[in-house]
């Protein structure tokens, strides 16, 4: 668990430097870290009285530990960070970097609403094991979050934060897109890598890839069902929920990708679109822990107030995996 | 300074009663608090170093404080919540329950997106001095948030809230309307008040009177620019952040709807919509604030992300308050 | 029956003008006519063979008659005039002009997608009787339908018009919002008389009227609904598709709002919201005629695509109906 | 020119024909079209006077006529139908056929906002010329647009049709999406030949070739920003505004695709994001013509209220080409 004098030391020295203005070179950067590749954006499990089961949340991570993702998204969309306290987000990250297979990469979810507390949490998220942090845009007061906003807001968090950053777009849950422009504004930052981009808008995908091929950039897919045409336009992998239950299928999505078998890729996309939509826009997240409870993995309940799917949505989610052939 | 022992000997004990979901008998219910009036939402001063700067907070509150308002929403939108920290949102109301004059309402916004975290910070809300609560949708997955979900996330909040708790819509923000049957289904509870309403759609502000006159149920407008057409449709009142500013002209748009002066009511309402609109969609609340400078408060910056207004900005806010006559 | 000639003499007189800019003296314009008041916006009966039942539209129109409103609207949204063609919107026009009482006001809607076909329209809708021409806003480009395009668009309409022009901002059908600078800048022209809103935004209704008052130029509400409030802010009537089944109902609403019988009006008025969204948003034009059949009008069937309701949707319309005491 | 006889004895014909709802054995239906590969929508050249100028609208089609194209839309929203009259519509698809190439496709947009209208449009289109018909979805009463409204309505105009019928969704113009589901069930009607989606969500397009493989049935992107990504996904061409300036760079986007040079194909389709976005979303028809008129077409004005390009815009849009290297 970590220590109460972590955080407040985090967030007394922070505080200073960021109302200072004082300047924000952050220890250790250099070459940009190269992301690419699929991740699985990790659920958390609960118990029966809502507390986070670290215990369910290590076996899930030992048995995705065994495919061949790059490496995990903790504290994603998928992973309910807005229900988490602070320090359920950092202990979260903390255990799963200890289950997690060395060799991969921990991108850790670090976006709050305000600067100074993204600033914080994206430390310590470093400080915790993350390899990179993902910041998501600011929501709240979408109605000001102009280019100029955006651009105040990543630069703060790119200059102080120990690990590289990147930015993530998912306007279902953010009614925001981080517009190109400011993407390839930020795109020049030393230590800002890449974009997770859940738009689903693959021309905005391939004009991001365009315009920042300059610069040392990567574009991440946010889903699966955009990922071979993500992969056509440039992209160089994804953040797939859908992972979590068909890992094996989302690599191989990806090999065929890479080894320019477009034509099985295509045949094998199609029969994913289907169970990714389940998962992602039409059930959400109680859609995610449902079908891994099918598959074997620790589901099990979502915290308040995302509810259980009813009988008919569990029967249609069924559906959309049977019909494509993986139930 | 509320001690850190409070903080979590709340969480503790609620932890337990949520998760096995016992009882909700909070302390001291029965005849639900009559909330009809004006509200000025009071904003959040920062100091240079974007620390709460409580003095300039309290000399605020001296100031608005001799106008007839009904009392204070702190911590809604206009106040900056999503940047506080869970101390800071306690410390805030805690100051302002000391500053404002005795007679009048402190709501306090204790909206949180997880149920638990809304329990928790509702019952601090009471125990730092709030009167009434204010609870805004939970907004991230909205795409999941059903009547169903909304219904358990109100009556959780509710049941356990030692005080009355008022519904909060606010789609610019959350881009969530609390569905009207939703509304009419929680105005049943007994410790749920009424609601904020800032959709500015008076259609649904009289249907939801109409169908809750059966209840002990209040419906405010959530903005001046609608004030005078909500009266005509039977709310009771609003919440306006124009009340920092022209706080005496919103305080006598009330009494000339309450009396029946609908011709003199209908002229100061025109006037007051254009700088209704500048201080809350068109510049938010860096042009309320920079508006309380000009009026002799303390407005002054707000944290980031939040941007300054440019001086075209800062220009057109102005026209929109000398083109009506105020400045 | 009109002509065909008429028709075709319109369109070359009319083109020759438009493209060579000359310049519009419409005969007979002065002093703008006053529109106040109620509308019925006539829906348009059709045979078992989807011809227009011209003996059912009178009918209709002779019940509609002996209601106190200020006048027809025909071939608005409700009367299905996107289905008609060119010949047929006239001959309903002309059948109108004849079944209706001689004192009340026929406003004719002659939006068309193109400027010269709306000018053309405008001027036939005033040869065959109409006393004033409501102008939707043109839709299917409506990411390029600038204020200056608008602007351009309604000053040509009126410029040719015979007869006064009436603004139509109905953004559930069209998508777009009549920008309130644009209207502002329009209701300086002398032929141009009003604007007939359909957005709900009251608000907006407010702001067009503070903006406009030293203009000859009236605010009509767009629905049934949101009737109350917009006399409160300043409109001067409304055309409500409520009107063709809840006739004196809306009349009385008028009346208490013009005579500042405001707690009857509210009454009022909140029990006539649910039968208006039913009738508006909830079942369209289907709902209208489904109701008229229940009031003793000629409802029947639309013409295709639109399609009968479901026994599921009469049921609930019914509903609508019968919980607020109108069945 | 089109006889008014051929048009008034199709309108009696149809009309008696569809109100008995007897059965649209269209003529010469068997096995549908190949609609493969690249469409220019052509443009609509006005004279000074806003009439067709149907002498530069051939000259346009001998110069397009050269490139590799599958064929022509003639009529769809690039060719500003919703500004023609209806003998325009068939005067303009007439003089195309006559002026283009004998071996290519010439698919008309036919659709109305009536089932009846769009039935006698969609025949009087096969007389005079067309070898398809592209049907939009009906707008105006979208929001009573339902699945079996659309899917009546499409059965209707496919059973009457002599020619194939394109489904075409383009929800940026319409606010409509037709539903992948309607798409599913209308693609085994025996002269529905495919879809043009405009919709840009290429996940979108992988379901519906994924949902129909076992129908007689082809997918069409709607425009060239996401031409690659969609052939990535299954789709077997595309309509393209952008080929009434970049044919050949839309002709080899398309052949690099279908070799499977996929790499040459992306850099290709990188290039053309910012153009087209330009003679689409961002700058529409005026865009298309001023950049005709700078690649040697004749571009010319559009019909009113569409409004030239502002020379601030006209700079931008010369930028969007010149940055990517085509002007």
């Amino acid at each position: 668990m970590l220590g109460p004098g972590v955080w407040s030391s985090v967030r007394q020295g922070l505080s200073r430097s960021l109302s200072r203005n004082v300047g924000g070179k952050a220890p250790g950067k250099g070459k940009k870290v190269d992301i690419s590749g699929i991740y699985a954006p990790v659920t958390t499990p609960f118990t029966a009285t809502a507390e986070v089961d670290y215990g369910k949340l290590e076996e899930n991570l030992h048995k995705l530990g065994t495919f061949p993702f790059r490496g995990f998204v903790v504290q994603g969309s998928t992973g309910e960070f807005p229900f988490l306290t602070s320090s359920e987000r950092l202990e979260v990250v903390s255990r799963v970097r200890q289950a997690m297979p060395k060799n991969k990469l921990l991108i850790a979810g670090s976006g709050c609403e305000s600067t100074q507390a993204t600033v914080e949490m994206t430390v310590s998220m470093a400080q915790v094991g993350a390899d990179a942090a993902m910041v998501v845009t600011p929501y709240y007061y979408r109605g000001r979050m102009s280019s100029a906003a955006l651009i105040h807001h990543y630069t703060k968090v790119a200059d102080f934060s120990p690990i590289p950053v990147v930015l993530y777009s998912v306007p279902a849950n953010t009614g925001l897109d981080l517009p190109v422009d400011t993407v390839v504004t930020l795109s020049q930052h030393p230590n800002i890598a890449g974009i997770k981009d859940s738009s689903g808008d693959v021309t905005r995908i391939g004009l991001m890839v365009h315009k920042t091929k300059r610069q040392d950039f990567q574009v991440l897919a946010g889903s699966a069902g955009f990922l071979l045409a993500s992969y056509a336009m440039g992209a160089v992998g994804g953040v797939c929920a859908l992972a979590n239950v068909l890992g094996a299928q989302v690599c191989q999505l990806e090999r065929l990708c890479l080894t320019g078998q477009w034509e099985d890729a295509q045949k094998l996309q199609h029969r994913l679109i289907e169970p990714n939509t389940a998962v992602t826009r039409r059930f959400g997240i109680p859609g995610v822990k449902k079908t891994m409870d099918w598959f074997g993995y620790h589901g099990g309940p979502c915290r308040a107030p995302l509810q259980d799917l009813s009988p008919a949505e569990e029967e249609a989610l069924r559906v959309d995996f049977t019909s494509n052939g993986w139930l």
